[in-house]
């Protein structure tokens, strides 16, 4: 079974992958006639597919997010690699193929991410902090195990959300190491809270985002964050204008740096201005792994990094 | 009694004024001397005084915020007025003189700019958006009567908050009118809330703000009023993923239109782009109005204007 | 008749409609077949549609700006709808079909926009700034009945232009009643005149621009107003370098507020101050109405909307 | 007599100076004494200067724009170098100097910059052309005798802004035979007309600008001359919708490049790219020119040349 | 023989061309089918075409920077004009075509620019600047005589880069010239060197740019010349912190002004600000002459050119 | 003896300080007398003081840079605290203070620091990157002891440089352990490199950047380093073109990442992202606990902090 990752021009491959979109379109023939649009995807990458003549059968079968069994053909069109998709089937149970297989995913088990996330909530000394922290973790206990961090900017898989968490934290007791007089209760409740509303931002299924929902767009993570730690506090009766509420707030708000970012404060507190540049640190470091994972190894640079300045990252020799 | 807006220099004065600025510093003179660095105001306007030869006595005798009986000199200080005091004392109570008789106001009573609002409030139709608005405006209840709307940048005076809202509600109130389509209700509750937490973010008497505050500086009065909507929907029973509560949160973050400016969310929905156009041309207005009510009506230019641009207004002869 | 707005994809379709655009190309088959890329729009909207094996006859039949009874069947093409003519041919007299009734049009008269601009022309009391605004408005008497204000930006139909003005008189009338230190004679001056070269910077029929003019693109309609202010004073004897000559040009070459948007000078009068806030407001609740008014109720959302920071609008359930 | 640009910190110096600025002032000594605070110049540059203990007479006696003479004492105050003023008396008519050997000046005769500047425009071939620019020109035949091209960015000197037009025209003459498809016309005129205005945006004196005027500060020199070339063109029946006033107008209007730098378009004919380049290219290598010019040799940093970007020029040793 | 330059829709053709670029490519027929998808030039411009129905042998014959003889038709293709070809060979020995007649190339020949260039440099009077440019010249001996000076910008095609530097030699000799104060040395030098490491920057061959080297992509021709400049120096013996090395460093990192356009420093020299704009204008001017002389014509606008503001140029009829 | 940092308004103080500034200047007074203008420092802090009634005895004994004994009266002079000289001497010998214990220092001794570089870059695995990385650090071996990383942004103080290299080494280190597909080498190598033309750049005296030189200015630390690499490679006899020069001139040159920030090119290795992302996180961390530090404890906010968009810190009371 072929890797998508290393598919190359005139490859025939015969394998299983995951719809991760299919389309009914129309030719730009004469009559036009139907085919199917269609992405597939491994954990190794993705490809689009075209199916050509297709059947009123083939039309109600399938359907994105399903596993599929695929004969084709790799062709180039316009620059990049596509594939003419000669045999499909849906995949049967007795296949012994699983949906997780098919889907990026982050390197650790999320089961894993989410018990590391609550230990640290756990480990948190400041009573009020550590109540509001596990109230807002409460709300998307379930997400955590997959969402992912962004749409496509960066930590864009399955748990990718969890994992960038994780990351972070592990920089965040560096870095409270390295500087006795950040207050470590902060660093851990900024890292874990910083995006914690990301789940109500957007719709995503198997760590892939599909759009970003009302709420997401009209008031954004920032702000729906920051509203979850009024109510945290109303709920646990924690005083709203007490100093926990006002540095846990002013953490969240700010750790986009600058208003065209989307902060509406900017950091004026060392933890604040902690947060936002490990959050940075470890964001721009996932999106050049990420690139250079994704990018074929004899390939010296990678595709443009939109979150990177629309920069190409090279893959140094050395 | 000569008000502060028509000295000229070289004019001798008596009169009484308000010490809006009072601190004791000391001279270049070798040994350097005490004397009182000064800000007397009135109605009209405000210059700076200096009250050199200061006694002990003095000292302890004249604080900011106090009524002052004043014989003085008017002289030019880098290009500025400038009034050498030559006689000072505190006004006394059968001097007759009352303090909100010195101070910049809105043009109409407090009172009534209060009641107008709150009459607004009550004519909202849906029940949720009311009780929401109700919840802020009662948060605020003593502060509308009499906080300014900004330190310096527009309706920077006693009740300049209310006043602003009051215009701006005539304003929304005709554009209602004109574009049936705009929902009423979220015109009125967005104009209300946009600004209602400014009186949290700032430290304001008489209308003049001294400093803003740790929560005005580290949350901000645009994600404060997003975090009293919550506040006010959960105290009220009302669903915190609710349209109302979707919609006034959006108003309120989405009212200074660009990340730039503060807004972490940009206007999407037609009441919100009309929001803000609605601030932008009440606020805007009331800048030009104030500079060249308190500008001498024989300079045809007023000094530079910070929130237009930095530029000065020409006052047309037509 | 199905409205173009109501099409659904799988509708078939058949009804009356203007030719907006008509070009012969040729498809990628080998050989190349010709075919017809159409426009077809009403008053509702607009769809582009295919007009496959095309005739020579056809080929000399139709053209823009042309009305049409069509047959067809909506397509989905690259996610968005899209007409296959079945059959066409060109309306005849005995159809009954009147072209003004296939076009956006302001939601009144254009005789009676251009009899409001006239009559408030005719209030002006300065008998100066009166002469100039008639001498303007005359230029482009024509023009007015019809013009769009714009190419797409906003208010982009029938007369438009005319419509945007009228609305703005109204917004003026009210402000200045507001604020009794403006100067309604500049205000109404300033309305009348800020967009009025827009004819002589574009070329436009029915509602539809095709194309910038040379004067605009290289002089612009400023740039081009001021001269025509120049224009008038010369011819009408008035003072070039008088107050009302100084006021009009400062108006029209400010009410773009920044050199990036295009003004030369920024706002440094009241009445310049308020002409650029309410030109802005009556553009962008403009846009975001049409938008509203173009979208199927059902959709939540309309699509980008370019002038107002390509945000999309959300239409509130409220 | 001691050249101002020669003046070091602790000289003596007696000498003629020209009186650039003169106001009184008062010491913060208690009670204030009156000094008058001073601005001497020289052709070489100029320098801030107090004359202290001043009387009644000497207040009645000095002015600004009078030539003196002057004893005194170069001190250091606030890092820069200021003349204490011992003894000070007006210029009689036999001390046999003269204003303008006291200013700045173009270092050629401005009556010959003034007749270079005729017989190019004479040489323009295309009579519209021709008589535009002749009119535009005689319109400050007067101020170009001595007007400078800027308040303090460039060329701020007496007939500072004929030199700047003729050494644009030498560049010109020389770009357009080195590149034959440029039109040397429209090179010529727009040379020429490109500043033409600012005599009527500012008020100067002796090549020194005290202000801007209204018009310069409402409508700028670059919509000013541009309707100048209606006006020309109105009174000498040329049609508004020729191709020469077309093209003129573009020139003025675009020849600041940046809709942020005033230009409400953008260059967009060949001649127009030129013009603005030639523009720049001049302005700002006079900029260095004078910066080094008034700087002492010994230095090797000029000031700090706000044109150029703040930035000081190094004087290089080679 | 057609020229490109005067191809019109449904021309038939015949003649050799380059091809420029030629790709096999699949239709979207179901089956696809191979086809040549290729760009023609000749001296005059380029067009793209396609070859349908390729054979086998077809996809062996031709290649890119080949060339062929062709019989084809024009046609129009979403606006643009195509070829399509009818047949094509490739040319042969005796057809008497050289592949220097199908580019375009700088209106002087290679070896007299190079010659001019290397005159100049002979005639810096500073032995060690002298030495240093005639190093960096030698490094890049072969390119100068055949490199374009960027890949799109301006000077695009066969020795555009040394044509660049021997028309900013001229200007820079006539700005020495005007400008005394200028040391003509730096400015010679600064010129020559300015661009010098663009043939490391870029892979081109016949004057076309095919990518952007490693060393280009990662250090920039910027800081490429500032490096040849210190190896020059180590390799000459002129001591790195000599005034020479700095000022020429200088004149090389300064000379795209700001940082955002790639100058890790600002111009600070006389030299240095004179090299940018000479530059600045040499390179606007040539884009401007560029796309006038590769369009038809008949059409008063050209396409927009992207250095300039992303303007068109009008062609003006005087 | 009083620390600096504890001073507050009308406290009598004694004690030995360094003078860091001290000049002559003249009161106001007339005739203006002479006083010294001076900024006592401590490793605590700094603060402004005069000397007033200066003899020509103290002109000739005081300057900067030395040690005194003090005794003086804290005032308030325009908001800030200022000290008054009663009494002043220089140090004697017997006196026992040594001018290292007067100014701010690293935290950690600048032998140990240094050792700590040149131990990691004796860890450098690949032979070329070490050996470039020694023959830069053997340029800078005694300023690396005793540079501060900034004039006044950030580590600015004895040492600074070398401490800022450290804890960037000691960050980098632990980056490379979670994200291993990052080279060590090139990490350490960038890490070290950097800023390691600072001391090229500016000019500096017991961690005091008294100026910019003229390197500094016309080239900067970032084309002098990137420069340095060439002249190692050079020395050492490795390839100019080859992977590690490339790879090490890269990380230099874009570690601040924005054109606008001084690097011609954008950081496009893994490594370069990460450099320039530890490199800032140490610096915004260092400013905020040097800001922190040197404000007395009681006070909330800390001043102005510049390289943090001008935001003052908050100090959590958490």
């Amino acid at each position: 079974m072929t890797l998508i990752k290393q598919m190359q021009a005139q490859d025939e491959f015969v394998g299983f992958y995951l719809l991760k979109e299919c389309e009914v379109k129309q030719t730009n023939a004469t009559p036009p006639k139907d085919y199917l649009d269609i992405v597939l995807c491994d954990a190794s990458g993705q490809i689009t597919a075209k199916l050509w003549d297709v059947s009123a059968a083939d039309k109600e079968t399938f359907f994105p997010m399903g596993l599929v069994k695929v004969q084709g053909l790799v062709q180039t069109y316009r620059d990049k690699l596509q594939a003419k998709i000669q045999r499909m089937r849906k995949a049967k149970d007795d296949d012994g193929v699983t949906i997780t297989d098919f889907i990026r995913s982050a390197p650790i088990r999320p089961i894993d991410l989410v018990y590391t996330i609550k230990q640290v909530a756990a480990s948190i000394e400041n009573a009020e902090v550590r109540t509001i922290v596990d109230f807002c973790v409460a709300k998307v206990a379930d997400e955590l195990m997959h969402y992912p961090a962004a749409k496509t900017h960066h930590h864009a898989y399955y748990a990718g959300l969890a994992y960038h968490i994780v990351r972070m934290l592990e920089l965040g007791e560096f870095v409270c190491k390295q500087r006795p007089f950040l207050n470590p209760d902060l660093i851990k409740a900024g890292i874990i809270l910083h995006d914690i509303a990301k789940p109500e931002e957007m719709t995503a299924q198997l760590g892939i985002v599909s759009d970003y929902s009302n709420q997401g767009k009209l008031i954004g993570h920032i702000a729906l964050a920051s509203g979850w730690i009024v109510e945290a506090a109303i709920r646990s009766e924690i005083q709203l204008d007490s100093e926990v509420v006002l540095a846990l707030q002013h953490l969240v708000l700010s750790h986009h740096n600058l208003g065209e970012w989307g902060s509406p404060v900017q950091p004026q507190m060392a933890e604040a201005v902690a947060l936002h540049h490990i959050d940075s640190l470890d964001a721009k470091l996932q999106m050049v792994e990420d690139a250079l994972d994704t990018t074929q190894e004899t390939e010296p640079w990678t595709p443009i990094i939109r979150g990177l300045e629309n920069k190409a990252v090279y893959r140094t020799k050395l």
